[in-house]
């Protein structure tokens, strides 16, 4: 989507931004990422905007403004409303840059959106997706969504050449094929969103917890005391610290049942007492 | 193992030259490959020294020789012997280049070079083998082996940035275990060099059939009179058809078994004589 | 100096950054800049040291961090003392990563430091220097100086590959001959750096106008009242404003005159009064 | 005018496949030179057409053809007329690549075909012109012409990012200003072409010296007795030897004179005698 001279507009946190290393500058020869900063991990329309408009047009000497790259649902567990998706889609269309939605947790927007995929992507103005599956329930499959006929034109032959047109890839495919069927994929999204939301009721009821943002996916970013954390990891539990203030990091399974949550929970509970 | 200034010398009917749609010139940042001709699918070691001996060191209108890759066994179906491979090593290290080997059919060579796959890759002088495993019974899994610290020690970073580090990479990594445990590769790499071998016997006692080059591992091209092409193709079997004068390609499977082969010979020999 | 998956680190506004449309990424096979914040142009040591101590060793999602960019004389138009230099070095030594110094003005910077070029590179710790020549005298030549030999062993061949090895090579390189006889380049420069000084101790006087960072090469940013902007438009002199709050970036060259910088202040003084 | 994963078919002896060290896989991100065999130094149409033919549509394994060199005046001294021109034009239009025309020496070539350089290049279907300058008087100045839109879009940051758009470039674009004024270039192209004729008819009345090639532009490649290179040598004539069959190289600049080429023809022949 991007030109070795382009720049890519993503959110500071973005996956893409932070912990690919470098893959999408390798991929398109050397683009560079440029990261806007927003709150709840989102990109603001206004903002795309303003830094768009602030790349004069031809001058050489930045990067030519080429795309604009978005999560649904974000790094930091929350959604772009379509309204919003629709926003800066305008904006791309209106400075001539191309919009991709990084959809590694897709499965959990679609399902809390309460709409169809095509309603999320294509028909709110986004021209690629990134369509995950391993996250949800695949065993090592994702899929790329191109809406736009120039995009796909000679996709086949980076796939190839990126050494992602595997050998026995039916057995890859295979795997997206179920997970497609009789909506596999937001069921399981669903019950990650469902435990999440039965994770984040029951944490906010323990004194001393709090949650960072808004839960609208299946990740929370709850700040736990020093006292809970510890005795979360005496029974067993494991998770990232983010931020060194008490910040943990969860996320929710596609098989992620109502009794890991409430074992969880208990034991929070049980050492937020103490 | 080669800058982005560098030449990958390899044989003209390469893998890595012919059907990666520029994955080489992708990984390395746009290296060139300098293709050798040779007899049976193999470089010569002598061939390959005067090639390299061509090149003024230094001079940079050419590109700079920096490695050289081999396949073993051949995309010809054939091997490289261990002196072979020997002398092509010793040139290397002569003309100070790097020495990489194709083993997408790995297996099938150790199994007939009847050696530990130490003494074929990094006893002879090889520093980076390519071991394939999913021609050989494994699902989708690959692996690559370095026998060089230098070439070993970013290779996580180009891994992960390349997006060949998979998210649950542990279901590819247990092929790979499963593929070396209680040596299941030589076994299939055996029971398909066998069925080559019955293949090759078979089809060599049949009237106006030929084999065009040694038999050694398990792919076999013989050469078909067109009414033997047309009566296996009524029979149902399907073969690629290269250089359209009666060669085929047959490759045995680490699963074909005998009953396999002698129905395909049965239908040869019947539409020979027709 | 960074390999295709390696992390460049700079000052936000360093050229590399944010004026060379990706040039950078170009060059290195799609390295990552990664800027930092700090005053008057300048990287401070410690920040560097906590931006690379918060990476971790073999962390494959982030880019490897690779190398240092310092600008010296820097785009604020200030100085790094040789100490501050030194420090820097010290924490490229320590995190494993080379240290690079664009010199466009690396005349201003020396003759104003007072040192001799080899103390203000590699007995400073630094491994390569863009020696340029192009802003201080110079047709259109600029030089690369690389104090390690692993830098230059392969230099000729990147030379050559991205088209900068010019026909007729001999026409530059007489350039870069005069430039450094007799000490011309340090001439032009101190001639540029005391026309900047000038020019500070006269815009100093005039009541509104402030200078917002230290003059110490041949760069001024002075901030002006909208008067004097206007009335040296007026009077047909031309500069950039940066900022939009009366900012404007004056540079003075190697043949700029006392008469020159002399002229320009009686206009602004002109108009400061109206 | 190539994608990353596209084929540039050339001549298997032109100067972008021999003597840039990898510059066009560099700048187009890895895509691979297909190498074509010819007589005189020249594709032909048939020949081209038939390697397209070869690569069906949409098959990733191989790259995708993407674009066509011709070098006018080729390497070997020889040039393609505007028939010749045109018919592989037709070919790449029915193919769907795109064609460059490599044009060190279009001066020479232009002044040899008595045409327009509009009949020369996109009136015959070229697509791309690189436009020398510095073989033909020009200290070191080179063009890039573009006769198709899509290809100049984003020209200037293509330029800018490899280090091509230079400070002072007004340096630079005076001596191509000056190089097509008046027809300088023409005439300079005139010149060298009228000291090869005559160098070419000199040697053909030596005895024992042979010419290898039809001599069309400014480059002979005549075949000398041992007697005759040791002579020249020996009175201070430099030349490259081709082959090692007494074949050399000579080429003759815009500057040369017919005293120049005389006293070589002198040499040539007292030495022939002895």
């Amino acid at each position: 989507m991007a030109p070795a001279w382009g720049g890519i507009y993503c959110h500071q946190a973005a996956h893409i931004n932070d912990s690919e290393c470098g893959a999408p500058e390798f991929f398109s020869g050397g683009a560079k990422l440029m990261p806007l900063q927003g709150a709840n991990g989102k990109i603001a329309a206004r903002d795309l905007d303003a830094a768009l408009a602030a790349v004069p047009p031809g001058r050489v000497h930045h990067v030519k403004p080429a795309a604009v790259s978005i999560t649904q649902a974000t790094e930091a567990g929350t959604l772009y409303t379509l309204a919003e998706v629709k926003a800066i889609a305008e904006v791309c269309r209106k400075r001539g840059v191309r919009l991709h939605m990084d959809g590694a947790r897709f499965a959990n927007a679609v399902a809390r959106l309460n709409c169809s995929p095509a309603e999320a992507t294509w028909q709110a103005g986004v021209e690629a997706l990134s369509f995950g599956a391993t996250k949800n329930g695949a065993l090592t499959a994702e899929a790329v969504v191109l809406f736009a006929d120039d995009l796909a034109r000679d996709f086949a032959f980076r796939r190839k050449r990126s050494g992602h047109l595997f050998s026995k890839m039916r057995l890859l495919s295979a795997q997206m094929a179920a997970y497609v069927k009789d909506d596999l994929w937001l069921r399981n999204g669903r019950q990650a969103n469902a435990m999440a939301a039965r994770m984040a009721e029951g944490l906010a009821a323990i004194e001393g917890v709090s949650l960072t943002q808004p839960v609208e996916a299946n990740i929370l970013f709850p700040r736990l005391t020093p006292a809970i954390i510890k005795g979360l990891k005496k029974d067993g539990f494991g998770f990232y610290e983010r931020g060194g203030q008490g910040v943990v990091r969860l996320v929710m399974a596609y098989d992620t049942r109502p009794a890991d949550v409430d074992a969880f929970l208990a034991s929070a509970r049980r050492h937020a007492k103490g």
